[in-house]
């Protein structure tokens, strides 16, 4: 399931309710923390490991269920972009319990982003994630270029570790072959959560700007523009 | 606002209580028609106009809240995606109430779509309306040719109505150029919704589907298979 930004007012009826009628609670501590100020949670037992300990968190909460527990799987955003879906699906279907898992979506956070930055996501857009962990660099910058080229309005995800910054700026030089100089860029950082950040700038002024893991970076299409400090795509509309 | 696919369990709590204390509710007579079934509507007053009266809705909106009535703009899925958030933010620019403009993200219809078909946007993918009313046709099969070409997952909103199948018939053309005919493609109907449907298919019988305007269809990458009904571009964890 996922939760969206992390605020409880952008939980959806259903997810609140999973949260609610669960025995056991498994996610990355960070989203964890995040239900347990909601008032969905009322002391539900949970597992809570770092990043990169995926695997074991869902082999742990599928067992669990097996067990007869109910267990909800918590991804920030959505669960089914770049969060725990896929892999719960995989895993049960290795141990023939599919036909117990539902999979409940949360707002993306190139939604979440899209709604403070304006409209930039009128248009067709693509999403990118530019973490390498899983991912060959060279297939990642092909989408960027291919993207680029056809002119999508670009969400990119992970953007840059302090570890792993050459994704990003690789992903930069690719953007400013095909893009203008002045083709506006959003850049939000901890949506609806104690130091929320909210970025507007150009694509020629990127390179003064350090998004992390947590900042969903969109970057505007040909016809992208900036009016009253909102970021639009226009659909096209005569007014 | 967006109140995803219809249901009240799939709206946010930001978005009932946006149509709570609104009053007056403005959009599309269907999506309106749900939102008399649900719990936070108590008889605020309605602005319903059928499609393609959308610039008239939005100025009715914003003469409304010059008048200082609070005026909630509805769309189904994310009103930033393929919805009203871009229109209202350019009437409301233009009459000078764009500080006034909260713009409150649903579940997109992508994601919803995803979660009932399984896991399908676990890696990079990229969403592009068929929809040639706003945008030519070149344009569109050219992102179709990009997206299939750099192995994105493609969700395909809008693709197809009894007066306009070329749009459709050219871009699964173009897919079959680029993606094996065993490539899996999820198409669904009317998510959360009486009539809801949900289907699974291959590239190679596209051809026997006839999806329409209502329906988001999601076309695999090159890593997507079916298991156990399900609908999964793996991301690539070690099991």
């Amino acid at each position: 399931m996922g939760i969206g930004p992390g605020g409880e007012d952008d939980l959806t009826r259903r997810a609140a309710r999973a949260i609610s009628e669960a025995d056991l609670l498994v996610g990355y501590t960070t989203y964890l923390q995040l239900v347990q100020k909601m008032s969905c949670y009322h002391g539900q037992e949970m597992y809570t490991t770092g990043m990169t300990h995926e695997v074991d968190r869902v082999k742990y909460a599928a067992e669990a269920a097996r067990r007869g527990l109910k267990v909800a799987v918590v991804s920030s955003g959505d669960a089914g972009v770049y969060g725990m879906a896929g892999l719960v699906l995989e895993v049960l279907e290795a141990t023939g319990q599919v036909a117990q898992l539902e999979i409940i979506p949360g707002i993306p956070a190139a939604n979440t982003a899209a709604a403070l930055l304006g409209a930039p996501l009128m248009q067709d857009y693509a999403t990118i994630s530019l973490s390498d962990l899983l991912t060959p660099l060279p297939d990642i910058l092909k989408r960027v270029e291919a993207a680029a080229a056809a002119d999508f309005v670009i969400v990119l995800y992970n953007p840059r570790s302090n570890s792993r910054r050459d994704p990003w700026e690789q992903a930069v030089a690719v953007l400013k072959k095909h893009r203008q100089p002045n083709t506006p860029v959003g850049m939000v950082n901890k949506a609806g959560r104690a130091g929320e950040s909210v970025k507007l700038t150009f694509l020629e002024q990127l390179d003064e700007h350090e998004p992390d893991m947590l900042t969903t970076v969109i970057v505007g299409n040909s016809r992208t523009r900036v009016k009253s400090g909102r970021m639009i795509t226009p659909r096209g509309y005569l007014l």
